[in-house]
């Protein structure tokens, strides 16, 4: 084992995620697992699906239990990881899953979050252009939310290869454990079982200018994104559907051509054979992004359709898959392609 | 008992859901109840929750097991309905829960649906402008696809007010039971739970030529429509999230208003709080559309989402709503607004 | 509408189903609608399914607010229907859906809830022999736990019969809404779908009692019995397993024979024919008990199948049943048997 | 790699399982996928989980395609897999998911199963006492059923040291891929999705014999088993509740004692800590057991529950466990305790 971590916010979904990855990893060792109210209990009564690790006692998460590791992933509500990565040693990797090193823009930080904004890290998404280079130096890392994890891998390539006007419409179902492990009425079983619903319309949810800065970067220019999320009765898993208005011109070839070759070496974003359309339950566990595209030459759009887990792919496995980067290992170790199913 | 009604297709889930409603209808009996292979059969064999039906025998679809009613529900596969409904009287009212006689453009029925168009009916969907008229003295109905309803009551009162430009993107989620009670491998439990996954995309879905229709007439002019229908883990239910771009100075007030005015009236078509968001599950077996709106202003959308039972105000429910009509009975009769939930 | 009700929890689960049927019941009137921490708020927010009452505002529960009604149901967590029935006035029918008074054995209330027993009052299951009948003249009905309806029904027969011996072992599935509304982690959907737990394992789970008081009754003498319930990822819906040993002798032919008769004419507690299995989709909203049979001849067990909706035939459809017998109402009014499916 | 393995029956979810099991497996290399009327298919058009796989194509299964190989594994319909073995050569480790090889008596097979018994292999549950040592020289491994492993897991320890008497009864929950992938009209999503439903009542499924020899065994004399099973809507997961009558004197001390010896050393089978009960989302894709027991005194009955994941330990992970343990591997190679939650 080359490398000792510590995992903050162990006891939650995020948390929980990254350690059920990290027990298989063959050079990151899980040395500290540390939460917040339910620091001092047994990981076992949190997290009773990690039986090797069920002994293991949460620490409080603080900077003092934090330190002396090689890597320190970071699994806290918004807010938090800012003011506790400052008092980290420069040369740990962090790696943050919450919100706060995500963006670039302050304003648009404050505006969606609240607050001071903590600054802008190297951003987690390797499959990005330019980005898995920047990722291979960095000390620092913000790990992506779910939904723009999803959404960025649809759209990006129909952006970069010039294919897609900036008029961007997504709608994404979420399993619940997206929205986290707090108990709230609306997310109880009984409420959320045989049912979807709508929540955060109308480009108010916070994940929308993470979309918007990605997309823009992809288009080179401002891209506007009407973005709607939708809760749904499964556990884990995200299915975007992302349209585009198409650029005048463009044929189902050139777009298919276009995720083809995005993609062809990306270990984790794979472009499903014609006729095959993703489903969640395909990535369940696995760190894959599956992916189909079709133009709709009537209505003129693009349509991507991405599916994710969004605890793997969408956070704990894009944070190893990055950090494996970071700490000069193989990209791939430790994360499987393979999905659990049926 | 006024009317006395057969059911054809009575062992599927439409047929069943109609059965259901006519159960405890004051003024509609139900007389005979038919099937195709599953002929023969005790209702009960295939419909057990409907206790006080079980003992009913199933006889086979035909002209003559079917005629000699006053009301008729077709709940057949597209392409059956309009044949057999051409050998029924005039005088019967024969409501049409397939495919067949919704559409007026003849060439998109055959580009969609394939054969021979059967010709156009009274759409029943009264909520829309001038159709409860239309339905009062029709003696056939044709029942709308249970997407086209949802996607109909959810984008026609902008449509109507002037609010939306003609460029609608709606991506829906479906229960299963939208596929119907053929089993088919990509249907069975161990693949659909747990699972979102998006299916007919690019526009291919047949539902689309019905809503390019319905919303084309309420904009006095053609509409484009860009649909992803996605399965979504549960039986029942569809929700629509439904965006149109918003034409130039639309306000949020001017949007919730157009809603507020065009349902004030509607039984069946209810616009929820400012705030409160549709869940599938809160119209469960009722015969309502729960609808809220927003507007995007940084996208520039104006945003609807809409939630049904896709079986009953998407099919069965639907179908009495109109039968109500043509019968000259209380719209609402035999039908409620109330969801079982949880 | 001959009486007026007062509905005291109304923004639980419990209270919601007693709400949805008697919004559709023609002799009794929703007065008065209560809760305790949500009153002030409109049941619109807590209800949504129930669209014709969202508009009414919740009232606190106190002795004031429920005097001067016909009925009043109590939809409260045990130990509160016991000091505020006592306020209430004898000529009131109180209809509790707590356990406060279900118990004959005040002994046994005090260990398995806790606090000073309140009393026993009439037990609002009209099938067991003899209830209904005591039914009709009381004030005061004590409405049966859900796991002891499903339980209770499934097993009497075989008892009265002098067909089981008093040797019990029941295991039931529930859905989540027999846990109540209240935000436990346990509860929420992330943990709860794609799963099935054990809890109250090992005879701790207070129904117990409640089905040994039931059963011994019926048995003539004291029975025992192994009950252990599970968490199932429904929203709604019991499925009890029920097995006794088999008296000697006993043979499949006498045991069905039993369940027929016993059954002949009850509205809501139905045998089904040979060869069909209960499934609790089948009772979804219905106020009936669906029951199965079967002698395993080499285990020597009685094996009895009983599925209810536990939120109807378990919780508000039983009381709105004994509530119609108390009030000189017929039974049935209000109540359906068939259920909401698929 | 140092064994080529075969896996017939690749397109199913038991050999789907086994598949997902090898790809992460670093001694077994997967050389051949066969399958029946799928052959000819590629891999990911019925696998879509299992990327790194999905251009495989599907050989014909047939004694041909499956010679040559180190270990071949068998993940066919109940009666194939006689025949099929008999034609491939002694010193191939053959695998047997199927039920031919298990049963010992064959009047029991016939009863059962119907046709000519196959002959009695090693069976593949290493936990049971004196089967680990014979599974490491076996040349053929019949792999339990899913439901008797739970429930062997479960009991065996209590008869083992003399706690429990031979009446036993026990109630289990499976997941619907325990039945397959036929698409069959009662397993669609629509059907099973919010419904438990009841089969095989009445001592008449096919594992009841499996469950009586191996308690029986493990007893010392003819154990009485009554079986029922029921099904869950969710894809995996067996919760399996487990009584048999307590023999007098036992004690809840004793019980528990009896457990934690009978697993101390066992990587697969492990007795949660007092006061957690299983869950079956706990074993998600891991091929652990686990366990918790119980004392009712008042019934006078040991309660054992068992979660596992029928595909994994119930299935391919109990086959990997017990193929590893016959080619001379350890035995925990390639699987794992974590599970996929939430």
């Amino acid at each position: 084992m080359g490398f000792r971590a510590a995992v903050a916010g162990a006891s939650g979904y995020a948390g929980g995620e990254i350690l059920r990855i990290l027990a298989g990893h063959p050079e990151i060792e899980i040395a500290t697992v540390t939460a917040g109210s339910n620091a001092g209990a047994l990981l076992g009564a949190h997290q009773p699906h990690l039986r090797s690790l069920a002994g293991r006692t949460l620490a409080e998460t603080t900077p003092d239990t934090l330190s002396g590791h090689d890597v320190v992933f970071l699994a806290l509500p918004h807010g938090q990881s800012g003011p506790l990565a400052a008092q980290l040693g420069d040369d740990t990797l962090v790696v943050d899953c919450g919100a706060d090193h995500r963006l670039a823009d302050a304003a648009a930080w404050e505006r969606f979050y609240g607050g001071e904004h903590a600054g802008t890290w190297p951003y987690g998404l390797p499959e990005l252009p330019g980005h898995r280079e920047a990722l291979r130096s960095a000390r620092r890392i913000a790990v992506p939310g779910c939904y723009p994890t999803a959404v960025s891998l649809a759209l990006v390539p129909a952006f970069a290869a010039g294919l897609a006007e900036p008029d961007v419409v997504v709608v994404a179902a979420s399993g619940t454990s997206g929205a986290g492990r707090a108990a709230k009425p609306n997310l109880i079983g009984s409420e959320v079982m045989g049912s979807v619903s709508a929540y955060g319309v109308g480009g108010v949810h916070r994940h929308t200018p993470e979309m918007v800065q990605n997309l823009s970067a992809a288009a080179g220019g401002p891209v506007t994104v009407s973005f709607t999320p939708t809760l749904a009765p499964m556990s884990r898993g995200i299915l975007a559907t992302c349209t585009a208005k198409a650029r005048p011109g463009v044929t189902a070839a050139a777009l298919r051509d276009a995720y083809e070759t995005a993609y062809a070496d990306e270990p984790f974003a794979d472009l499903l054979p014609e006729g095959q359309w993703p489903a969640t339950a395909m990535t369940l566990g696995a760190n894959t992004a599956l992916l189909q595209v079709a133009l709709d030459e009537a209505a003129g759009r693009v349509v991507v359709v991405a599916a994710i887990d969004n605890l793997t792919k969408g956070t704990g496995g894009g944070a190893v898959q990055s950090a494996n980067l970071a700490l000069g290992l193989p990209e791939e170790l430790g994360l499987t392609t393979i999905g659990v199913s049926p």
